[in-house]
Parts: structure tokens; C-alpha cells; sequence
């Protein structure tokens, strides 16, 4: 029997929700696989890669039915539409993660550089965006959604630093470039990230307010 | 007065096209500017991404319009669905180009590292996956979408190649890291532009023949 339109939209809100909480779990498993030099649990992340893959096939399909079945109205057509983009933006969150495990891989089959400080921090900070994006999104707080997007300023200025520091590193010991350059891409990754957080963060507002912020620049 | 709907669709396909044409000349010239060392010309890449961000904001409007305003049916839907989504690729592709530009004007700073040979053609593989791509959204050839995909495997294993180079590079000559760090970070913007690219022809056959392909594995 067909559920209530709203139901439908309800649902729709749980399985991206559902997603996010994967994606959470994958980024920071993917770091603790690197921080913690446990490649098992890195082979986790990837393998887990596969359910948030599921869902956004789902999520797209679900999308496309309710705006043929239904005849939606402005506010309903613009929570469908951000769905879509936004399971569209954690399905490559996971990707990321995947990516970090893959390197994570890689750097724990040598000694460790240095004691990861950086990293983790970008970690928090890109866990955090997306935490509240995603909150934000449930409670349609536009504010909330609106906080989020300058603290990929601190995530950007992370990674250059992340990047200055592992240069010298490699400046002064050719034998760390190998996994100097591997920890690059890990905040490289962290930083895209950052930035899908924002994007979803920008759809919140778009979702509430119908404004479209995303390439206004911001202070 | 408000255009027949067939018009409005083919409106839309001419304004995803312009925005395809804009993101292929972004990628030539960011390309361009690093091997021709003209980092004036990086930064008209850099400006020109406004007018395809102005396109994304464009597409996503009309493509809201016509999903409220008419009732489109099954194809109809699928086709606006996907114009969301490739001019959301479209302009993360031209940010890989703004990347990549950026990264010309510092190495365009120091002396050449070293003649550029893959990176030139890891560009022209992933520009003709994305002129592909386009053609078969256009054309709605299947065959010629599903023929972009497997060329995404060529430019990942260009990305390692010149992976493996330049670490050489730098662990014989400290003096080049730097450079070598940052040209191994263009290879990654072009390995993303041609994921990209990948996506659009994925989703073409999502048009076609309403299959999502994406996460099905490759042979």
C-alpha cells in the first residue's frame, strides 16, 4: 500500500540520515586506521564502501519516484532535489574515506613518520562540519547551516600547514618523501571532505530559504 | 510567454553543453599555462570559473521550474534529474581546472623540473572522456557512454606512473621536492576531472536505459 506523501518524505530523511552516520563511521575509522596503524580495520572501511554506494542508488530512485508520483509542491520539490545532491556529496565522503584507508594501508607497512597531530585535528574539525550540516538539514537550521561553511577556512589552513611541515620533512630526509607525500593526499582528502560538508551545508540553506549561496563569496 | 516544454528541455541541453564547452577550454588552458609557463593564462582560468558557477546556479533554477511546473514523465524526469547532476560535475570539474591553474602559477615560479609528457596526455584522455561523454548525453548513445568508462583506468594508471616518477625525482635531488609535490597533485586534479567525466557517462546510460550503473564493479 502506498504510504502518505509525507511519510514517504520522512523516510526519505531517515535513509540519508542513515547514510551520514555511515559516512561518520567510515571517516573516522579510516583516520584511527592510520592514527591507531591498523590496516584490518582500513580493509573494513572499504569493504563498507559498498552499503553507502547501496543507498545512494536507493536515495536516487527513491527521489525519482516521488517527484513522478507525486506532483510536489515548491517546498517538498526543493527537499527532494537536495536529497538527491546531498546523498550525491556523501557518497563521495565515503570515497574519501576509502582513499585515506587505501594510504593508510600503504603507511602502515613502514615505520611511522611523525606522531599525527594535524591529521587529527583536520579529522575533528571535518567530522564536526558534517555532523552539523547533517543536523542542520533535520532541524532546517539555517543558522546552524550557515556556521558551518567558515570552518573550512580552519580545515584549508590545516592542510597548508600539513603541507609546509611534511615539505621540510622531506627537504631534510629524502628516506620520508614516500610517506611524507602519502600523508599530503591523506589531508588533501580530509580537506574534500571539509568541502562536501559545506556543499551540504549550502544546500540546507538553499532547502530552507531557496537561496542559492554556494558561489557568493564569503568574507 | 512560457515556452513548449520540448523547447525548455532543449534550452537546458544547450545551457549544459555551454557549460561543457567552458570547462573543456578551463582544462585545456589550465593545462596549457603549466606547460607553456604562462601564468597569465592561469589566471584567466581562474576568473572564467565564475561564469560556470553562474551556469550551475542557471541549470539548477530551470531544472526546479520545470519539475514544478509541469508534470514531467518517466524520461522527462530522468533527463532533468540528470542535468542536476552532470552540471554539478561540470562545475567541481572546472574547480579541478581552477586547482590545477593555481598550481601552474607556483610551479611557473621555479625552473621546469622536467619535460611534462604524461601529464599532457593524461589531459587530452580525460578531455576526450568528457567531450565523450558529452556527445553521448546529447546523442543518447549508450555505446559511446559506456566506451568513456574503461579510459578512466588508463588515466588512473597515468596518475601512478607519474607518482612513481617523481618520487625518483625527488629522492635523488631534495632541491625538487616542492615541485615534484606539486606536480603530483596536478595529476590528481586530472584523475578527478576524468572521474568526473566517468560520472557524466554513467549517468547517461541512467538516462537511457534508467539503469544506475555506478556502483556496479568493473570488469
Amino acid at each position: 500500500m502506498p504510504r502518505h506523501f509525507d511519510e514517504e518524505l520522512e523516510h526519505l530523511k531517515e535513509k540519508l540520515l542513515k547514510m551520514g552516520s555511515l559516512v561518520e563511521v567510515m571517516v573516522e575509522r579510516a583516520v584511527a586506521s592510520l592514527v591507531d596503524r591498523d590496516s584490518r580495520l582500513a580493509e573494513e572501511v572499504i569493504v563498507s564502501d559498498n552499503k553507502v554506494d547501496g543507498l545512494e542508488v536507493e536515495v536516487n530512485e527513491d527521489c525519482i519516484r516521488l517527484l513522478a508520483l507525486q506532483q510536489p509542491a515548491a517546498k517538498d520539490l526543493r527537499f527532494i532535489t537536495t536529497a538527491m545532491k546531498i546523498s550525491s556529496d556523501l557518497e563521495r565522503m565515503a570515497d574519501q574515506a576509502v582513499n585515506i584507508s587505501q594510504r593508510a594501508i600503504e603507511l602502515n607497512e613502514e615505520p611511522q613518520l611523525k606522531p599525527y597531530i594535524d591529521i587529527p585535528i583536520m579529522t575533528q574539525l571535518a567530522q564536526k562540519m558534517l555532523r552539523d550540516a547533517l543536523d542542520a538539514f533535520v532541524r532546517r537550521d539555517v543558522q546552524l547551516a550557515r556556521d558551518v561553511i567558515p570552518a573550512d577556512n580552519k580545515v584549508d589552513a590545516l592542510k597548508n600547514q600539513v603541507f609546509r611541515e611534511l615539505l621540510t620533512f622531506m627537504m631534510e630526509d629524502p628516506r620520508t618523501i614516500p610517506r611524507a607525500t602519502r600523508l599530503i593526499l591523506v589531508s588533501r582528502h580530509l580537506e574534500r571532505i571539509a568541502d562536501h560538508a559545506t556543499n551540504i551545508a549550502e544546500m540546507v540553506v538553499f532547502l530552507v530559504e531557496g537561496k542559492d549561496i554556494r558561489h557568493i563569496p564569503r568574507e
